[in-house]
């Protein structure tokens, strides 16, 4: 407890990854949750399987 | 607002993903919600990550 | 195959849901999807549990 | 882009999820994500609802 | 590692949950999880949540 | 109905998951639920992209 699943765009370095790991586990300590408790998975979309407004976001936007 | 998560079998097209992405924001536009207000994700689900009556769906048809 | 999960804000009746069950199902099987091939599950989120740009969605708007 | 979904156990209080949702988007800001582009849904889990080691969270421990 | 989410029809006993979260549990024991690593979340959709081939499970059923 | 996810760390071969979805499956029917209406999908999470107590499951562990 508690369990978080982040779905993002494909593309994130492993660095980046650790930072948002970091920074979410860190924000649950901040209301009491021990650290360890703090379980994460992050999902890696691809573009074409992301869409916003109803296109893909591997579709070129129009002008 | 709103989250939309489909999990599906892997190997639809990106046109096929097109029509499903455009499909389902439409459907929100007609109950109020603005387009632009609408993200999807898609999850490409290999067969063997999928069963329905604990088989999976990589596993051949029982005759 | 598939299922869809919708994360949307509580408050949506039960007519806007079965637009919304009925658009998104019609959707898939424009793309070769049999209509009872295709589940739906709606999270009703309180808008005291959704949050865009770092505010949960119960708070007043800044001017 | 991105989406977090928190699942965590019921009673929190609004302001420890205002502490949640800073913290998660302040994360993302961190790695060059727009804040507005950060959605997150919370979804409150009553004890009953969450196992951990095969036993309810509201299951008294043993001894 | 590793998490399990259980989308279901709301109206389940909580002595029928304890069934599930243990036979899920000793599961993943079989492939040498340990069970302390099994951490589940059961979600109970309520049945106008829910769709079934573009009807909601709480519609009735054509006869 | 119902509908499960399962988020482990990618590497199980498919013999491992063919226990796992009969398991899951014969837990459900225990409850009285028939075996064709249980879904399950499972996501393979890499260990870079899953985290326990801040820290990626592909980091080396502190001594």
């Amino acid at each position: 407890m508690p369990f978080i699943i982040v779905e993002m765009w494909d593309g994130r370095t492993v660095d980046q990854k650790k930072i948002v790991v970091e920074g979410i586990t860190a924000t649950f300590v901040k209301i009491g949750v021990p650290a360890e408790a703090v379980h994460i998975a992050i999902h890696d979309v691809p573009k074409h399987n992301w869409a916003d407004g109803g296109k893909l976001a591997s579709e070129p936007k129009s002008p």
